[in-house]
C-alpha cells in the first residue's frame, strides 16, 4: 500500500525542518512546499532545498507577489529588525514589527490548493505557541479557525473528504522540539532560524529567532551547530 | 472626514462589477484587486483594468503562481470547458471542471492581506449561492468560516480591529445583481463573463456562465449588450 502524501510548510528553519521530519516519521509521503515572498535573504530558501533534498522528497517553491505584503521588517530593508541582548527581553504583550500580514494564512491556502490537486488530506506547519514571536497567525485557535474554513473550500471537502491542518509542534518548548528533531535525526546545521542573516548566511544572534533558538539548544543540553557571525 | 477603504476583488465579470459599483454606492474608497493566474485567456484582466479606470479607482493586479493549481478546466487547456444547449442543463448537484482548487480562499487571503496593509477593514467578493456553478468556495458557509479564520490572523485583528468579508451579491438572482447594477450606472458592455472567450474577446455563449448570464438579462427584460461568437 503506497504512503499517504502530506504538505509540509518549510521555511528552512529549525521548526518546519522538524515537522518534516516527523511527517515521515508518521509515515507520510511528504511535499515540502517553501515560498519566496521578498524574504530579506533568500538563504533560508537555499536552506530549504539543501534539507529536502537531504530527506529524499519533492521540493516546490511557490513565488508570492510581494503586491499584497508591505509594512513588515521582514520584506521591508528600511524597518530595522529589532536585536536584543538576551531573550529575557521578548514579550509576546505585542504583534512584533517582524510579523508579515496574513502570511500564514497565504501559506495555508495555496498548502489546501497543493493539498487537492495532489490528492494528500494531510498539511503540516510547524507553528508553535510556546517558544514564539507572538504572531497572531501562530495561534492555535487560528489554525482551528483555518481547518473549519478549508473544510468548506474544496471540492474534496464537498465530495466528503476531510483535510487536517497538523501542529506536531504547537505546544512544545524550543528544547522539546530540538530534542525530538535529534530522535529523529535532523541536521540542525542545516537549518537557518535569524532573520537577518549575514550575506554569507551566518546568524545575527540577537533576533527574537536566534534568542529564541539559541535558549532551546542551552535549555536541551545540546550544543548549538548554527554558525553565528556574533555570538547570542 | 475621509472615506473608508474597501478592497473589491474584480474578476472583470457582471458580479465582480457590480460588487464594485456596490461598494461605491455604500461610500467606500475602493482599491479594486485582480489576480494573474493561468486564466485561459487574459480578457478579463483587460476587462477588469477598463472597468477599475472607467470607476476611477485603484486597480492592483497579483501574480498568482500557477504551481499549486491545475486540475481545472479554467486554467489547464487539455480540459474542455463544458458547453450547453440551454441553461435547463446546468445543475448544482457537483463540483464542476471549471472549479479551480481553493482559488477563492487564495484570493480571499491575499485580499486580507492587502485590506491589513492599506488600513481597510472591509473585502467585497461578488459571490453568488443562487445563480451559480455550484463551485464550493461561494457559499455563504464558507464565507462565514472565512470570516472568523481572518479576524484570527493578523496584527488588526489582535489589536482589536475586524475585517468584514462583505458579499452582497449573494441573496440575489443574476437579474436582481443586473438591475441593480444598472440602477448604479454599470456599463455591462465592458464585462466579460465567459469560461472560453474567442481571442478578440468574445463570449462563446454556451458555457455555464454565459448561459447564466444571458437568463439573467432574459429575466430581468434587459437586452444583453455582450458580444457573442455564437448566440446563447
Amino acid at each position: 500500500m503506497s504512503k499517504p502524501t502530506a504538505i509540509v510548510l518549510l521555511s528552512g528553519g529549525l521548526d518546519s525542518t522538524t515537522c518534516l521530519a516527523i511527517a515521515q516519521g508518521d509515515g507520510f509521503e511528504v511535499i515540502a512546499l517553501s515560498f519566496r515572498y521578498g524574504q530579506r535573504h533568500t538563504n533560508e530558501l537555499e536552506c530549504a532545498a539543501v534539507i529536502a533534498n537531504a530527506a529524499s522528497v519533492e521540493h516546490l517553491i511557490v513565488d508570492i507577489d510581494l503586491a499584497a505584503f508591505g509594512g513588515s521588517a521582514l520584506v521591508d530593508d528600511s524597518i530595522e529588525i529589532p536585536k536584543h541582548e538576551s531573550v529575557d527581553e521578548l514579550t509576546a504583550d505585542s504583534v512584533p514589527v517582524t510579523y508579515v500580514p496574513a502570511r500564514n494564512t497565504i501559506f495555508l491556502s495555496f498548502a489546501t490548493a497543493v493539498a487537492e490537486t495532489r490528492g494528500s488530506h494531510d498539511v503540516f506547519i510547524g507553528v508553535n505557541a510556546v517558544d514564539y514571536s507572538g504572531y497572531p497567525d501562530c495561534r492555535p485557535e487560528f489554525i482551528e479557525a483555518f481547518e473549519a474554513m478549508a473544510n468548506l473550500a474544496t471540492r474534496e471537502a464537498v465530495e466528503g473528504g476531510r483535510l487536517r491542518i497538523r501542529t506536531p509542534l504547537i505546544d512544545l518548548t524550543k528544547a522539546q522540539i530540538i530534542l525530538r528533531g535529534l530522535e529523529l535525526g535532523v541536521d540542525y546545521s542545516v537549518t537557518l532560524s535569524c532573520y537577518d542573516p549575514t550575506d554569507d548566511g551566518g546568524s545575527c544572534g540577537h533576533c527574537d529567532a536566534c534568542l529564541l533558538r539559541a535558549r532551546g539548544f542551552a535549555d536541551a543540553g545540546i550544543s548549538d551547530p548554527t554558525r553565528y557571525s556574533t555570538k547570542p
